[in-house]
């Protein structure tokens, strides 16, 4: 089992933010992330319930620091008592082992879109679906609950999943992947239709190795695969600023997932709002930011 | 009369952020600046009122993105209806007229200490005294009312001024310089007592020829020149995080403003704040926010 070096640990709002790094299995390499713990985990009283966890997933280039410092999380955590976690977006510093590694600022570091490549080189360290989905929870809820506090934080069971652009198409993804496992889902500016847009088939093309590989990310095939006879889904949200340069390229198309949902457990879910004269940046993301933590804070039973 | 470029103009929260520069006579450059115009501007309705400005002044190394990016202001400008304005911490890109104003990162480019420099090579274009208090709320009260709005933004008369560190004992050196200027200032880790740390002599010493010169920007001073038979004056809000380094290591003394107010017309009316575990950055500011927009908004009338 993994164990945090804690690099920071910073005073903010009523809470604490942790700078922690850890050698991680699924991608052999070191790993960053970021994790707030909310002023409930410093401020237990009698009614005191285990914390839940929300786990934010970056866009292309971010590192754990962007949304920590820019997307005013924190005072909405300490609102509704969530952890938050920020984990990176690839492994990074492989130049050595990868020496492409660096070459795209939308491909290789940065820009893993996470899932297990199966390619090499990427085959060998860009695994990091089974680092997000799998190892990192595991890993953050022994470390946390083993330190003898008087609330527990549950990183396992009780979490739900949110991010932006590339991290909006890793939640997505993610949560489509594992409805039973997640209680809750939100996009901000999501790469929604990956086998359709440029940024998606590089990082498909460059990661994978077969089309049957792409089906099993592709958030327009995983949605038609869900029962809605056996499994319990909750809505959707996302925010789309109709001045985003990306959404008007064409890299996000929110509305083929609208589509897509049609005849599915999610018809009638997809809670798609366009959202005039907003760009693609974090002063997006903070302006819609209460609405996604109410949303997930009323899914996780601490609204 | 200066003309402002739009560089860029930001949907954010209810309001609108705009990067903008202007040619300024005070330091015979170009400028660069943020104002933040609140949700009030673009949803007047028939009992709204002209919107007062508050001036943020950003610590050394900043630019005008630092606190607009990161320090949570724009939720609490709405919630009051305030206009925010992001001033640059000094003249920029001169390395062809002063070729030693990239030396150093805590003097010169990003360090200018809003004040007049009287110094050779820095007297030439370091004005930045009578930029922050003369030019800019003039050129940014004709531009922005000049464009026949529903609702005005008074950037002259109702007007306040907050900071952080450098940016602190910039905005605290210019209210007491102007206390009939500003309805309030506000402070975040403030260099308080600049001729008695590093940063400040060697700022003062490097900018100014004469003891004289120095008496005319120390707070320590100024503060006793108030005279309280004729000046109104409105408490000084300070929050000072124990964690902070530069604070052990000497370079804010907030603890000395407290002291030279004894027996002057601000005697019990510095509100010093030490907080328990905070550091310096911006994760500190984004924490007391909520709490220096409302000392604000109070003095402003619009609380």
């Amino acid at each position: 089992m993994s164990s945090f070096t804690i690099n920071a640990e910073i005073y903010t709002q009523g809470g604490r933010l942790f700078k922690l790094s850890h050698q991680s299995r699924s991608t052999s390499t070191k790993m960053n992330l970021n994790v707030y713990l909310p002023k409930q985990y410093y401020s237990p009283n009698e009614s005191s319930k285990t914390i839940p966890t929300l786990y934010y997933l970056s866009g292309l280039t971010c590192s754990p620091q962007n949304a920590s410092e820019k997307a005013g999380i924190f005072p909405y955590a300490d609102i509704y008592g969530i952890a938050v976690v920020f984990p990176d977006t690839s492994p990074k510093d492989l130049i050595d082992v990868i020496p492409s590694s660096k070459d795209s600022w939308d491909f290789g570091e940065g820009a893993s879109f996470y899932l297990n490549a199966t390619k090499s080189p990427w085959s060998s360290h860009y695994k990091m679906y089974d680092y997000i989905v799998k190892e990192l929870p595991l890993a953050l809820h022994e470390y946390f609950n083993n330190q003898k506090n008087a609330i527990a934080i549950d990183f396992l069971q009780s979490k739900s999943i949110f991010g932006h652009s590339m991290g909006g198409f890793g939640s997505l993804m993610i949560y489509l992947k594992n409805v039973s496992e997640y209680k809750s889902v939100s996009l901000f500016a999501p790469i929604s239709n990956p086998t359709k847009c440029p940024w998606g088939t590089k990082a498909f093309s460059g990661y994978l190795n077969s089309a049957d590989e792409w089906s099993q990310y592709d958030p327009m095939k995983l949605i038609k695969q869900i029962n809605p006879a056996t499994e319990q889904v909750y809505p959707i949200l996302i925010h789309q600023g109709k001045s985003d340069s990306f959404y008007i390229n064409g890299q996000l198309q929110p509305e083929s997932l609208v589509e897509a949902s049609k005849n599915t457990a999610f018809d009638g879910k997809v809670l798609l709002n366009l959202v005039d004269g907003f760009d693609h940046s974090y002063y997006f993301i903070g302006s819609f930011i209460g609405e996604h933590m109410k949303h997930h804070a009323k899914a996780l039973g601490c609204d």
